[in-house]
């Protein structure tokens, strides 16, 4: 599908990029401020001109928990997405210390440098919780903050892992529709948050250090097999060697996994994100994996499967919602957990008493 | 919890034990072949005596898909609950051809021989569907399957993982409650049921041979992480360097992988199944295990985390359920899904049509 970006019509109406919470640079302030609900159709139309202040303020929409924004956000998406689809989505990971955002800045920096827009999403469901730092903000990559083809969103901080990644999801739709060609997905290496993000890129790459062990110890064991790629990081000064060595275990380590559903074989390059060492190094990496799948047909089929996958995500997990927000099915399911435990009662009976409760509430509803 | 087994009132009682589906040496043959179901509290007695007769049947019962024997078999459960979890849960995948059949056979007598009774399932949801081997088949056991203390029950063979995977659990319940002190589980390497099974047992074994990627082709991804060990199996003649030159390599990739929730840190041994080499450095392993996860409570907390997942699970598996058999669902859904695949409609917005048909179907039900 062609991007409209490319139609004659709508070139000449690009507006100033940049990151999206700056009002000060913004003609409508007080329209803003104001918070007033636009037409769907207004929304798209700046969209498809690749307007930042209106793509950010839909994006706020889809992050909004009230119904009436969700209304509007749905209409923009579905008239997003036959625009949507013709970008490169990038999941990054990386235990805290790995040197991510660095990585991100430098990264997308490259990318825009080669002519291209970028999108830097998050999915970071603890940030509020743990007060942490919020994924995606845009202070933490100095750079590209001030490339006006880069757009930097941090990851919406409320809600389950499911609501806050399909909530990303739908802004990729929006940042393709409005233009970005590249997406970055950033998300911390800890959480269950990167079988979600591996479901919405189309490569992942994991950010590591030249350790082993105790090192690991916050991530999540299983992430490497979902890797298509390993980039060790900080590999510059009298660090070279060791980086060398463990990039060599992880090609070992690589190599008794069995093969990946796209046949492409996972690669291990070194970098250095802070001296900016061989940023192209990872990134030929990342262009090889494209062509590799998009000659194989295996883009084309995983994109199809990921949709699928999220159609069928968001039905169970709204059957679950359901179930779990049903009044009395908390205490419900302490007591039975109690019984299953102490052994008085087995786990499917428990599980059924439970679910006799659920469906004769919902009928009485 | 005392075992009643160990209990002077029923010793004097323990009938021959041996494989279950041999009615020749049943003295109630023509009741087991008319079915007749006896009363939970009869099957239970026979249990709690270790007769193997009435503990086959009752497995059967679990087995059923019938309501009025899903009722037996979910009292017999309830009351053999209070005798169970006296044992070692093991679970044992690997790859066809790594010579699972074989490795359980000599594992299984060698376990029997240091005294104790062994209970070996299986889960293997796919064997009906392929006509492939069904897991835990005594055909494929032979020395094991002439130890009386040796009971080896095939893969229940009918219905969804889920309902496998359950089945293969509560036979477990029963096992124990029949003095069985070890209990193996086998899958195939190949598909979902490592999860499930990884979820019931206490140790999970995988067997590997010497080899690299393409000899791993079909093993599922992720599944190097579950494993607390790795038995490199046909370790004779020729192929001794190899096999220890692949041991190095898993352990040196073990070691990249990030600690496990227990703090064991994953073994690898080699051994070779048919020639009985290395036998017992296997179950060292395993000893050694358990002593450990004893010793810092992980068991203990590893059950009860056990107990609330397939609590959980049950649960969310019939709402699954329940909402795929409704009728009309199936066809929304391939309808939806070609709306979502042609970028005419959000996955989300496709989710929710689908959830709505569904919850009016159940009020109107």
């Amino acid at each position: 599908m062609q991007h409209p970006e490319n139609d004659a019509k709508y070139t000449g109406l690009k507006v100033n990029a940049g990151v999206t919470s700056s009002p000060s640079v913004n003609p409508y302030r007080k329209v803003v401020r104001k918070k007033r609900i636009l037409t769907p159709g207004e929304y798209v139309e700046g969209i498809l001109k690749g307007d930042v202040s209106l793509l950010g303020r839909a994006v706020t929409l889809i992050e909004s928990t009230a119904d009436e924004h969700q209304a509007v956000a749905q209409e923009v998406i579905e008239k997003c997405l036959p625009y949507s689809g013709n970008s490169r989505r990038i999941g990054i990971t990386g235990v805290p210390g790995a040197g991510k955002s660095t990585s991100i800045d430098v990264f997308g920096t490259h990318v825009v440098k080669q002519g291209h827009k970028l999108a830097v999403l998050a999915i970071d469901p603890s940030s509020e919780r743990t007060n942490g730092s919020i994924l995606g903000d845009k202070t933490r990559m100095e750079k590209l903050s001030l490339e006006k083809d880069a757009f930097i969103r941090p990851s919406p901080s409320s809600g389950s892992l499911g609501g806050v990644a399909r909530k990303t999801r739908e802004t990729i739709v929006l940042c393709e529709a409005a233009g970005y060609d590249r997406i970055f997905v950033e998300t911390v290496g800890v959480g269950q948050s990167e079988t979600a993000v591996h479901s919405m890129v189309d490569f992942f790459l994991l950010i590591q250090l030249a350790g082993t062990g105790d090192e690991l110890q916050g991530i999540k064991r299983g992430i490497m097999e979902m890797a298509d790629g390993i980039a060790i990081n900080k590999c510059d000064g009298d660090n070279i060697q060791r980086c060398q060595i463990a990039a060599q275990q992880f090609r070992t380590a690589l190599m008794l996994f069995p093969p990946t559903p796209s046949k492409w074989v996972p690669e291990v390059v070194t970098y250095s994100g802070y001296y900016e060492i061989d940023i192209d190094k990872v990134w030929d990496m990342i262009d090889r994996y494209f062509d590799y799948v998009t000659a194989n047909g295996y883009f084309e089929r995983k994109r199809n499967e990921q949709a699928r996958y999220w159609m069928t995500e968001t039905i169970e997990e709204q059957l679950r919602a359901r179930f779990y927000h049903t009044p009395g099915i908390r205490e419900l399911l302490e007591q039975k957990e109690l019984r299953v435990l102490n052994n008085e009662q087995s786990s499917f009976i428990a599980a059924n008493d439970v679910l006799d409760y659920y469906f004769k509430s919902i009928k009485s509803l």
